[in-house]
């Protein structure tokens, strides 16, 4: 029988019950972990966010009542204790429990709240992921999912009391906003006042952020959720959280750069007790092509990729020299391994790189006795091997991976993926070590197979780097932008850049985008005329708050970092939305529903 | 000719150039607020978030590209200014501006946006409304949205600080929920991967918060978005931002009201520098509809209803001795205010009883020489005004309110609009004073005529007081609830309640408000049965940030506390949104446009 907890109050919580505090009495309360009854011993381990504290009763020692009402007590039953903490001796001692120095001697408890049977046993990370998210009020009683939420509201408020001291202002953007036809699918929210119109929930709040800049707001930021209907992938959620940053009288990508890594840093002193090195390193788009074969270089290991494309002239192999004519041929050397990667793991590898599009794959390796081991030798002279060892400096047991396509980025897309892929394969990450940088130089444009011009690579509101502007008009594929992205660890946390703001540049963006005035003032409508105004120089930048989260708790998984998170289908198993709704709903929206009629 | 800003660096901003800046060299940017061009003098204010500086050219001094450069500056052109920082003397001393002891002395200036003529001042609160939100981004130039959005900022901050000091944790929840049959109207979502279904934007993240307490999140706060589809009233806004808050193993008011003091201390500390007197007042929802008929008192200002239904028996007056048998008789005292009364004005207030249900108001006060001036003294004896002038003692100048109703609320409540109406109109509220009390001791219940039936007067999941609890099977009416409200200077800036957490009285609830087994599932669905494994006791509360926002800037529209507000008919007229979308898009949600059709 349940009882009320009245005037009892909690003195500590149950992980902070420490040897220090032996002799006191204390109050704990929460959920009963385990409990063990050796007859006239009554054990039990009481459970709250902070950990765990084991509480005794003795039966020689405690009234008749009280040991009976202890008796009753099963799992993940809410439990109010009192009681004096004791040390524990030998053998009673548990090294693995921060608490697991003490105990408490009951001398009071309440039975707060009782329980059934739980679904899954709490704290099991391995019961069914459905039967999880439908429960997941008892899924997150879970240790390490209580960890994550902790360190996402420490990144929260670490996050707002550097912005707010460094002068920026947290301001609300609508949610209700305006449906666009630019970017990803938008979520619509029908108007019932206005029947036939739609607002749209936020894919970011990119307008509102320039418009508070050009209201001279100066600084911005705010953490809010922003929503895209897309088909979900893995580690996708149809709302996601971002850190939103906006700031005035700024136009070069080191002053965004100065202020986020001292955020950055800031974070993961609060949260991981780390001193990042500042400057962060920095890396141009180009050079992270070239050599690691990604605009998102993880940097914890090597393996760059080596350019053999000077190479391969005259060697005989038609595959190489043809793709060397226009594009490259390039590959990446896997240390010590060759032993390790059997004839049907070069299949699989090959497979990989063709999901990115590279024609094949070729390599040269060295055996541990020193044979050569090649996909391409009889179409060469033993010269050539001899020249791309040395070039290579391939020793015994390594192995040599080699695309060439008459594209180059398909040559350094795919040995980019195949590095990573080696990488994780064979354990060469360092996953204790954090490798932070800006990938700056981003090209403006890119050339749109599809449309047949060229379209913004970010937004056509990113400013060009202002040397590059001559080039707009003859060489758009030339022009760099002043756009970055913060790459920690292989994983884009962040990205931005400063903003066009002055009207002779922008105009010139929209002729390169091939824009017509309509055009221009049905996609931008009014955003183009706000910057007529007065427009102060300003930039940003936006983090993924989930991402930032995982990379910092090292979840794999974007769902353990959400309190509540939606399945790949978009659905919440727990809540059972989206669901139908009343006729009346809809009649009051002056919608219906056409799906299955035709 | 715009300029780029390349690398010039601001220095300070333009509110912060002090005296003690003599003779130092600074940079400021901003918008051109005024300029004067004296024919050799050139006078610009410059203008950012912090304020305004002026600048100065001399012809005689300066070199001549720079000063035409300079002539050319029209007002909102964004400029930056480098130069020295000069004391003002004699008449140019500006004692009405912060930075009125100085000027600064050009020696370069850099054009960094041109300004079209805007289409209102900016600044001008008097412009039209419709014309400011069009063009929100102009009238969020004017220094007091701009102070609104800086308090707002600093109370979230404040809040987030406090609250994180106190082991509550920042936990999202979900935007994409789930319709619920009870309450206000939703805003639904349709779902283009699962057609015909829908989800529903958050009223409130009631459900989640409990959910979070039954998950062991021990406390929990958000800064979140809330939506109601609603017809809007002033001072509404479709979108809404709650301070919401919960706390495991609580179970009595002041355990919730003391963090909560702590919290509105902190904020006034931080926003007003005000030190407020802890504990706030507390007063029983029974005294303050008796004493100021509203469960929301005004205290910054005495003027209390007085009861004087016990003496009116055998007055000879009907209207008040048939009140007085099931009803009150009561009244509010002017003082001092009896001349200014006059027979037009006792008609408009008479209205105003009447839109509470009141049948009439009768008076009776002292003229300024003394002369009784009655609305019912031909049918009472003159000891009975006598009596009844004694009783309230009035004095000369005084004159008494007073409403007689069969029903005690209906007395009470029209009153209490009274007596804020009359202390509205002779001033005599103290607009610089806060008046902070926890409103407690609700009832639990009330009766719906509507439905014939008991219902949930917050929701019903608010517990009983432990005390009344035997009361919930044999009077209902007379239970009352662990709930409260926050009241400051007469507006609910928040409420709250504790959760029920024992099974039985849940049982007990639901019966009371004749809840069948199905209409529970329906109503509460999962929500109710995860209480079954295991629940703490647990409350909370929530505060519209919109409101604390206007109570602590004075700002009397809601529109002034928020960056980019709708209008009343829910339309953003900025944007445009809502707005229509195209066919593709809601083909794909397999929705149509029934309105208009038939």
């Amino acid at each position: 029988m349940a009882e009320f907890l009245s005037g009892m109050k909690r003195t500590v919580r149950c992980g902070e019950v420490t040897a220090d505090m032996v002799g006191q009495e204390v109050t704990v309360m929460g959920w009963t972990n385990r409990r063990r009854n050796l007859g006239s011993l009554l054990f039990f381990q009481i459970r709250d966010i902070s950990g765990i504290v084991q509480a005794v009763l003795d039966s020689n020692k405690a009234d008749e009542a009280l040991f009976s009402k202890a008796e009753t007590v099963r799992l993940e039953y809410v439990i109010a204790v009192r009681g004096k903490v004791l040390r524990r001796t030998g053998p009673n001692v548990n090294p693995n429990m921060k608490t697991g120095e003490v105990e408490i001697e009951i001398s009071e408890l309440r039975i707060l709240s009782e329980a059934e049977v739980t679904p899954f046993n709490v704290g099991d990370a391995n019961a069914g992921e459905a039967l999880r998210l439908k429960y997941r009020y008892l899924d997150l009683r879970r240790e390490d999912l209580q960890r994550n939420l902790i360190v996402r509201s420490k990144i929260a408020q670490t996050t707002r009391k550097y912005l707010s001291d460094n002068g920026f202002l947290e301001i609300e953007t609508p949610f209700l906003g305006k449906s666009t036809p630019e970017g990803a699918r938008d979520y619509l929210v029908p108007s019932r006042v206005h029947q036939g119109k739609f607002y749209a929930l936020p894919q970011s709040p990119q307008i509102f952020k320039q418009l508070l800049m050009v209201s001279g707001m100066d600084r911005y930021f705010q953490i809010v959720k922003c929503f895209r209907d897309e088909d979900l992938r893995a580690n996708r959620q149809p709302e996601f959280t971002q850190i939103d940053i906006e700031m005035s009288f700024v136009d070069k990508e080191e002053d965004v750069f100065e202020i986020i890594e001292g955020l950055i840093s800031a974070i993961f002193k609060d949260v991981k007790g780390l001193e990042l090195k500042r400057p962060f390193a920095r890396m141009a788009y180009a050079d992270a092509m070239a050599n690691y074969g990604s605009d998102k270089p993880d940097l914890r290991f090597d393996m760059k990729l080596r350019d053999i494309t000077g190479i391969v002239d005259g060697c005989g192999f038609g595959v190489f020299e043809n793709a060397a004519k226009s594009g490259s041929v390039r590959c990446v050397v896997l240390k010590n391994h060759e032993s390790d990667v059997s004839r049907k793991e070069i299949d699989k590898l090959t497979d990989l790189v063709k999901t990115y599009k590279a024609k094949g794959l070729a390599y040269y390796g060295k055996t541990a006795d020193g044979a050569d081991r090649c996909s391409f030798a009889k179409f060469v002279p033993a010269e050539f091997l001899d020249r791309l060892a040395a070039e290579l400096c391939l020793e015994n047991n390594d192995i040599a991976f080699i695309v060439a396509d008459a594209d180059d980025e398909t040559t350094c897309v795919s040995l980019g993926a195949l590095r990573c892929h080696l990488a994780e394969k064979f354990s060469l990450i360092d996953k204790d070590r954090y490798e932070i940088l800006w990938l700056t130089d981003f090209p403006l444009f890119e050339y749109s197979e599809d449309e047949g011009r060229f379209v913004a690579k970010h937004h056509p509101f990113t400013s060009p780097k202002n040397e590059d502007v001559p080039l707009m008009k003859t060489a758009p594929e030339k022009v760099r932008a002043k756009a970055y992205d913060l790459v920690i660890n292989g994983e884009e946390a962040g990205g931005g850049s400063l903003r066009i703001y002055n009207r002779d540049i922008q105009k010139l963006m929209f002729e390169t985008l091939g824009f017509t005035d309509e055009e221009i003032a049905r996609k931008f409508g009014f955003f183009v005329n706000a910057f007529n105004y007065g427009t102060p120089p300003h930039g940003g930048i936006a983090f993924g708050l989930d991402r930032l989260t995982m990379l910092l708790t090292g979840a794999t998984s974007i769902k353990d970092v959400i309190a509540f998170p939606k399945m790949q289908n978009a659905c919440d198993l727990m809540t059972e939305a989206p669901d139908v709704v009343e006729d009346k709903q809809l009649k009051e929206l002056g919608i219906e529903i056409s799906a299955g009629k035709d």
